[in-house]
């Protein structure tokens, strides 16, 4: 096993649906990367900062789920970061209606100490200088080291971002992302020219239609699983991450075809994620009916093949 | 072994796309379908009208398959249909420029006395009256009916459409086509009310997001194969349908397993169309690199999962 250091923020958000609203309910990348890492019982530390308005509650029920949070600084005169937003009615399109950094603005980031020879780092969505921070803290070259990011830093802070994509060795990207990235449509191009970026392996998240990794000439493809209704879809691309590095950090086996099934208990956790609003689904899962969905996608995607 | 029959356009396709155009070439989707079809070197017909432009070439391409084109109507006096588009950027949308339906208009199938007992009946995409016409002329109960159709005809014609879907077995639609038949958003559920119109299975086309087949309560997923590049998707999905639609009637056996297998060797087949303009990849495969692109789609999706 091997532990697991997180950061991203840890933030208050606001979501209407066509399903229904939420006042401010738990929510920020760490926090559901925390929560579906934590399915697997590993150690995990969570990197963060909120302001004083953040409840208790929301702390205790990260640590009672094994998340060691001495990294959460709290700024008792600060407010926590805040995002609300609204999806539309295909629920895979979004308008931010608020944002509201607070505390983060200001974050700069502490390892606790205990994880400063984390095996696994998992750079959730921030700013790149912040992600940068963190590894800088790493005093043992990690065994694998996996950064979210997102469309934005590459409009308002690309060569930091390109300066961070140097030093991971898997990237979570969604397709979209991939593209603007790298000028290339083709996914398995732009793929191809992330890996010549830095990472070794490129995961590219497409929503209701899957993931992708790619490493070299291999590929791998895990479908999302076709659900009834989509209930909210925020924070499954960060369960996800969670998912794919908490079952590489419980495994401590980071070959291609480990990674295949990662990427399979990321897509099973997500399709958890987005079937109730924010955290409530995922905090809350038994191994029971995580394996029968890790049957469904198995039956969902094996077949054998014979040659007519 | 099955006997297929199968009805559609028989045309002169023009395609301007970003990597260059075509003048008049080999097109229609009873073309692409039976060029797919007759990889699996089974006895198959195609139902279809042409006219007295049509070059003899192009029958002679047809009938070198294995093709029984005694059923292809040549009205001298007439012309043939013609169907001219501009993909745009993205290779995922395009505009019609030109449909010219002329001896199509007046289409009348007549199915090859050799073919009325038929056990695979392929309803290419067409006016739902003339899908119809050809089911009246099957004299057996086929084992296995496969529709493919288009939103054209839910918009102008949907009484015909719906009558025609309650007696098929298997239904082919892309995915916002299926949305547009049942209103509904989530392909499962719109898969589910489709199972109530006629179909017992459901084919859900999602172009370079792969195909889902839908059946009671099992569904499979097959990705589209990431491909460096996207040349010309004309014939895709009539390429795919005829894969699916020729290892069915090849292998006989109409079991939820082996329609699995249909799909994946549909979408193998449908990979390479869109490698070249037209028909020109798909009528020049060899059995190698069929073989060998069925090996991709298993390392792309096949996976061991262990219980964390």
């Amino acid at each position: 096993m091997s532990k697991l250091v997180i950061v991203g923020t840890v933030a208050f958000d606001a979501i209407e649906t066509p399903f229904g609203k939420t006042d401010k309910i738990l929510g920020g990348a760490a926090t559901f990367i925390g929560l579906a890492a934590s399915y697997f019982n590993i150690d995990a530390a969570a990197v963060s900062v909120v302001g004083g308005d953040f409840p208790q509650e929301y702390l205790d029920l990260l640590a009672n789920k094994n998340i060691d949070i001495s990294g959460i600084e709290i700024v008792k005169d600060g407010k926590t970061f805040f995002w609300k937003g609204r999806y539309h009615n295909d629920m895979n399109s979004r308008d931010t209606l608020i944002t509201e950094l607070n505390t983060l603005a200001d974050f700069s980031p502490v390892v606790p100490g205990d994880y400063k020879d984390a095996e696994v780092v998992m750079l959730g969505n921030l700013h790149p200088l912040v992600q940068a921070s963190v590894l800088d803290q790493i005093t043992n070259k990690p065994k694998m080291v996996i950064l979210d990011t997102m469309n934005f830093w590459m409009d308002c802070a690309l060569d930091d971002l390109l300066n961070v994509i140097k030093r991971v060795d898997v990237i979570t990207i969604n397709d979209e992302e991939a593209r603007q990235l790298t000028g290339e449509y083709s996914l398995l191009v732009a793929a191809e020219k992330i890996q010549t970026m830095g990472p070794k392996y490129v995961v590219i998240k497409k929503g209701e239609h899957g993931a992708l990794l790619f490493h070299k000439d291999q590929a791998f493809y895990a479908p999302a699983l076709p659900l009834k209704e989509v209930f909210d879809p925020t924070g499954a691309g960060d369960t996800f991450a969670g998912g794919f590095a908490g079952y590489l950090a419980k495994t401590n086996d980071f070959s291609f075809e480990n990674m295949k099934q990662a990427v399979i208990y990321g897509s099973t956790l997500a399709s958890f994620c987005v079937e109730k609003f924010g955290t409530e689904r995922t905090q809350n899962l038994s191994n029971k009916e995580v394996y029968e969905r890790l049957l469904q996608f198995k039956q969902l995607t094996q077949f054998e093949i014979e040659i007519a």
